[in-house]
């Protein structure tokens, strides 16, 4: 008998990943370039499962039960290529290649051409859960063909986290489709990063909670529908001090941080749908400015006087319960703005899914994120009843969903009050109030859009439609102003 | 004597521009296509100037004076590389190609590159002003060599818009230079529609000013520091009754904007040169919302209940004082935004010059636009001489100029008044917004993305840096929760 699986590459992901496996009954056999990583790992963990080393990708394919699986966790971009060209001439026809890493879904999406043209299966899967959760039980989001879901995904599920019971792991659709739900995944992630933080900050420079007070508040939160991870470990971080300074560690902590992945690929991808993914957007916009630091440096020393800074915990929230009132309010918009980053999200995945031919499936989606991942939370939960409908029912947006109507109209007064506290008070919430004006567009039924369509007439001839009649139209703005259809 | 210059592709731009150019005292060969459209340019305006009559691309090429110079002004893509393949094997070492259509930047960058190679000169140009701008005077913004604008550039320099006789066109840098200057442009026009949307609904669904009555409140800002070429039509467009109904031609007009072009492309070349172009992302955000109009027209009905959409003019603006206040207020808050807004473009100009190594001169970029294109305003004479300093004098970001600062302190009152109305009354102003909180992040010198960072230590060991000390640091969040340097 042969193994069950092979792993190329064995830093940490890939190591922990083997390591699920073999924990979970399977065979797996071991390659990496350089042998010590596969020997150091035999010496640590070898004693955890059935392993088969090997030192050459030859070996590898040639220890593997058919058709061969082959699952490859290096860096994204051209090691992946690499692999992959070096193991192309080792398989055959239904042999399976997967992609775990990080990689970009349209390179999946060529990268699965290529191989179908060969007669082999390549496999995208989306992993998420960090290196605990690729030992432990990852998220897992598999795309590439149906087929080779029927070998594959039983092994991927037995691997992957449990929600009551239940296996994160789904196939989503053919080539690209999981690395875009993993991209989709992470973008959300930015944005539930960045409303947490905005929620800190408006408690903290409006009503003086100090981030150890937070702690506790997160803590309460924790138990409320914002019950989640992210949640969870915010009031980890908050209540942590700095062992040099004694201050509180997000004090110490440089405010600047990295936008080059992930969020920075679901905004764009976000922008070529046409899907409005606001809250995406703002969060990557905000970690940009959040390096700008010189900047702000200086515009902080030019822009001192004539704003609202002055205002203090004392003078807003002097008295206990007013203190107690903004941080439900708080609350509320955090939780209002966070429903609004995941219909977004979900709305770009029904685009994207137009626009690749990809029938994805928004119920399963959300099963997959509510345990392993950084985003999981009950709420996943929730939202994947909303689409356990039958097709027509189905919600147009996430906010239309039964289960969410009810708790944005309750969270609403507390969100605008926010907002317009943030505006007032000079604390910048983009995410907040990106939300909220997402929510006022969408629920507005007339927009000052046919103001820009008369504008681009004017200007450019663009022509416009008429609400109460088909047709083109164009004005002849620098004749007689008269109407001709065109 | 040869032709001093050839243009193929004789639509209205092309048609217009040759017609400039011979206006202008050149002699243009003309090539189409279809020859018909040659003889029909002819046969109406052949009395304008020097005209050469060509049937053929060899023709046309034979025709010119050397350096010989090829005008495009043929639909961008595939097009376009369709004449060049034509074209490049009749033309000389050192002869000039143009493309003055809207090409995408990276297209331009490939084309440049493969013609260098062959001796030959690629200029893409940028140019603003529609039809008539092509005829009368355009924004002109030209790429490519240096080498080629000293032949090229008198020519493009005598058919450009002036401003108080300066010329509205200059060398802005190589390559692709040309057409993402003015994609960025474009970027910018989408913001500044969309401020004038916003304060248009503001005024109208807070204050009940109806657009004939808004028409003369912004013919009268047209005298302020807003004046410009949009605020001057957006007057005469809510000033039009529609001939059929009698009601505001606004109010007849669908209000979908599209937003497949340029705009979207200037908000993700800003995700991908790291520059936060919040501005110019809600705008396009907008007009996707825009779009979704059946969407918006069963959320409106779902989320009706619950809102302050019973708030009217009388009960908000019920005085005419507080009505004049609310209309200033927008004013000063509109400005603020389109500064900002500004400020955010030219960010991205100087991201992206480091990016493709282009030396973008702000000052003379900023001096292009004053006239001839679509975004003209004397405000852009004020931004040129914001710039027109020493470098180390050049402020960092636009809003730190000396010419604004001042102009920004005394907007932010209302400016903050009218953001916090809007989330209050229900009416979305995204841009409005997100400009207020990207002024509120630029000058805080400490924002919450340590705890960002914090978060993605905890839960990824992404690391984070210390504000005391250099280094890169862990926190061992699952063991003793003491630091480590990394």
């Amino acid at each position: 008998m042969g193994a069950d699986i092979g792993v190329t590459g064995l830093a940490v992901m890939g190591a922990n990943l083997a390591r699920n496996l073999a924990r979970n009954g399977f065979t797996v056999a071991l390659h990496n370039r350089s042998v010590a990583r596969t020997d150091s790992l035999l010496n640590s963990y070898g004693h955890e499962g059935n392993f088969v080393r090997t030192e050459t990708l030859a070996e590898l394919v040639e220890s593997l039960e058919r058709p061969r699986k082959v699952l490859i966790m290096v860096k994204a971009g051209g090691p992946v290529d690499a692999v992959i060209d070096e193991l192309t001439p080792l398989l055959e026809e239904g042999d399976i290649i997967i992609d775990a890493g990080n990689s970009f879904y349209e390179e999946t999406r060529r990268r699965e051409e290529a191989l179908r043209e060969k007669g082999l299966h390549f496999v995208g899967v989306g992993v998420s859960g960090g290196e605990e959760g690729a030992l432990n039980g990852p998220s897992i989001m598999p795309g590439g063909s149906r087929e080779s879901y029927d070998s594959l995904g039983p092994m991927l599920e037995k691997i992957s986290a449990k929600y009551h019971g239940e296996a994160c792991c789904a196939w989503v659709g053919t080539d690209g489709a999981g690395h875009y739900v993993k991209m989709v995944h992470n973008g959300i992630e930015y944005a539930d990063m960045q409303v947490i933080g905005e929620a800190y900050d408006l408690m903290r420079s409006l009503a003086g909670l100090e981030p150890a007070t937070q702690a506790g508040v997160f803590r309460e939160w924790n138990t409320t529908d914002l019950a989640s991870y992210l949640i969870e470990i915010t009031a980890e971080v908050l209540e942590q001090e700095d062992e040099l300074t004694g201050r509180p560690l997000v004090d110490v902590i440089v405010d600047s941080a990295g936008q080059k992945g992930t969020g920075r690929w679901t905004a764009i991808s976000g922008l070529e749908v046409g899907s409005p993914v606001t809250a995406i957007a703002e969060s990557v916009f905000a970690r940009s400015i959040s390096s700008q630091r010189d900047l702000r440096a200086e515009t902080s020393r030019v822009f001192s006087a004539g704003i609202n800074e002055a205002i203090t915990a004392s003078e807003l929230y002097g008295e206990d319960d007013a203190q107690q009132d903004f941080v439900e309010d708080v609350r509320k918009a955090l939780y209002a703005s966070k429903l609004v980053a995941y219909a977004q999200g979900l709305d770009m995945l029904v685009a994207a899914g137009e626009e690749y031919g990809w029938d994805l499936d928004l119920k399963s989606i959300a099963s997959l994120w509510r345990a392993g991942c950084i985003i999981r939370a009950d709420l996943l939960d929730t939202i994947m009843k909303a689409y356990d409908v039958p097709a027509a029912q189905r919600p147009k947006n996430l906010l239309l969903a039964e289960e969410f109507t009810e708790a944005l109209n309750e969270c609403l007064p507390a969100w605008r009050r926010v907002v317009a506290a943030a505006a007032t008070y000079g604390v910048p919430a983009p995410v907040f109030s990106s939300s909220l004006a997402y929510y006022d567009s969408l629920r507005r039924d007339r927009l000052p859009a046919s103001l820009t369509q008369g504008l681009r007439d004017y200007f450019g001839a663009h022509t416009y439609q008429r609400v109460d009649k088909p047709g083109t139209f164009h004005t002849r703005w620098s004749q007689d102003r008269s109407e001709a259809e065109v």
